[in-house]
């Protein structure tokens, strides 16, 4: 396809996105009508939404628009997984600048249709219009299936804490690509199309998970957010993380303690999650800490490592300096 | 409050966003977790995403923050509504510049809130991030309770076509502010803060409507959709429509046939469906045009204004020129 999206138009823009959606049985109505409607057996709808803005979220010369799609849907999808459930449908929101390459939106399309089909999903709907900068607005929905949603304020003392999927690898795939370098390859590509277990969050769920949150922005800081809305404290084991001999390479040759990436690494969204101590996790799951008190009272809960803060670059909050 | 939401913050944002929030018994969880639940007693979830920006679909000076959250939960939750679904929830993703007073963004949020007390729907979570232009995307959800979804592809060759709502006022209230005035009030109001029928919708679903849309770019352009996917013409009467006596008047200091704001005007999001003949509409309802024939071949369908084409400032494409 040649051309921009705004010499396609709006209604070309639509009809070239919606050509390239399957439906899957979840989906009753897809595009094309005032709303889409999604199957919701269990009778309640899990629903989120996460903007991401060129520039601040992502940058078009560090990703395809395949790989911005792939991402933006993953962001979304795995927070679906992390209440316990199936993700169903998004549904996207796109601004776009009128000079953008039509090439660009129709293959940020592909990737957010092959994202979701990795999680059994679907694009369902959504809106477009024309801004000077392009942004994502995405909305994931999910059917939890009978399970109680998996929250963040459930973590009990003595639980232990257990993470599954990856973590770290967005980060130094990000410092990798920040010091101006394409490779190490796996790093990158990590940054670019992060590979959430989406499998894993209901699954957690049925194993009796207490609390559960997808690593977004960091695991110290969204454990935080566990320990802070649970009343707990927490303690995390550094030694009990994996940090894989390539990452500790990237580590030594740019200056960075790899253990920054993987405690304050957000982006690649693994899950974790508290349990009682009696639960026999699978072992994809690795144990990294404990729960270890109530917390005191007035301050919220707070999250340690090795039994002291760590306090080397922690979450993100998005309207912080850049 | 005092301050920017930059100042305030990501965390104190949310805060104070969500501290304006009531549940409604739809609920289950509301914001705060990685997802919301809200209940979807019919098995099914009708869904919605529009996009708002900036400088084109309101304007700061123009419209309180307030009057635009109102507006921006009024055309999602109407979409809801034309499918005869009852809304339950929406969220709101939110890019603020970090110099937007916080009181704009709070504002905001009551009016979102305002907004879906009346459609009976509750915020339930969203995001907020950083960048240059105010952008609302908002996605709406709502419950078919039983009923089989009214498609814009039903329309069916002696359908009557009615509709129930305002027309042309928010358009004739855009008019009156571009020329620099603030008043006749009652059509700026309706520009600011739409009304639509919310209940219309799911109304006309127990009615019997074979197809229904809400009017969003105007009256003859939203039909458009209608006769395309139905593949049928629709002709309306003009005489039939609603010209009030002082919408009339500012026409003529204007300069612009009224007929055009009702015809071609969106944004008072009236309810418009088509029926079988045999259907006794209540009162509210306005009977304005009928479902003439089935389309040429290979034509697509077409809406005609007293058996003529209409073609004075038809929809809107929001790719083309300013």
């Amino acid at each position: 396809m040649q051309g921009t999206v705004g010499e396609l138009g709006e209604f070309g823009l639509i009809r070239e996105l919606t050509a390239r959606l399957a439906p899957t049985p979840a989906v009753d109505l897809g595009p094309g009508d005032d709303a889409a409607v999604v199957k919701a057996p269990d009778g309640r709808v899990v629903a989120t939404t996460d903007v991401l803005i060129e520039g601040r979220h992502f940058r078009r010369d560090w990703s395809t628009a395949y790989d911005v799609g792939r991402k933006s849907a993953a962001q979304n999808l795995a927070d679906v997984a992390a209440m316990g459930a199936v993700p169903t449908a998004i549904l996207l929101g796109f601004v776009a600048p009128a000079d953008l390459p039509a090439t660009w939106a129709t293959e940020l399309m592909d990737g957010l249709r092959d994202e979701c089909q990795v999680a059994g999903a679907a694009v369902v709907g959504g809106d477009v219009v024309r801004g000077d900068a392009v942004t994502l607005a995405i909305t994931a929905l999910g059917d939890l299936q009978g399970r109680r949603p998996v929250l963040r304020s459930g973590a009990q003392v003595g639980d232990v804490v257990a993470v599954t999927g990856w973590l770290g690898w967005s980060a130094a795939g990000l410092t990798v690509l920040q010091r101006g370098f394409r490779s190490p390859r796996a790093f990158v590509e990590a940054h670019r199309r992060p590979e959430p277990p989406y499998h894993a969050g209901p699954a957690a769920a049925d194993l009796g998970a207490t609390a559960m949150v997808d690593v977004s922005d960091g695991m110290v800081a969204d454990l935080g957010h566990v320990a802070a809305a649970s009343g707990v404290d927490i303690d995390l084991r550094a030694a009990d993380f994996d940090v894989p001999a390539q990452m500790a390479d990237i580590g030594q040759a740019v200056g960075v303690d790899p253990l920054v990436w993987v405690l304050s690494g957000g982006e690649d969204h693994a899950i974790v999650a508290t349990f009682p101590k009696s639960v026999q996790l699978p072992a994809r799951w690795r144990v990294v800490g404990e729960v270890v008190r109530t917390a005191l009272p007035g301050r919220g809960g707070r999250v340690t490592v090795d039994g002291a803060p760590w306090d080397r670059a922690g979450g993100w909050d998005h309207f912080a300096g850049e």
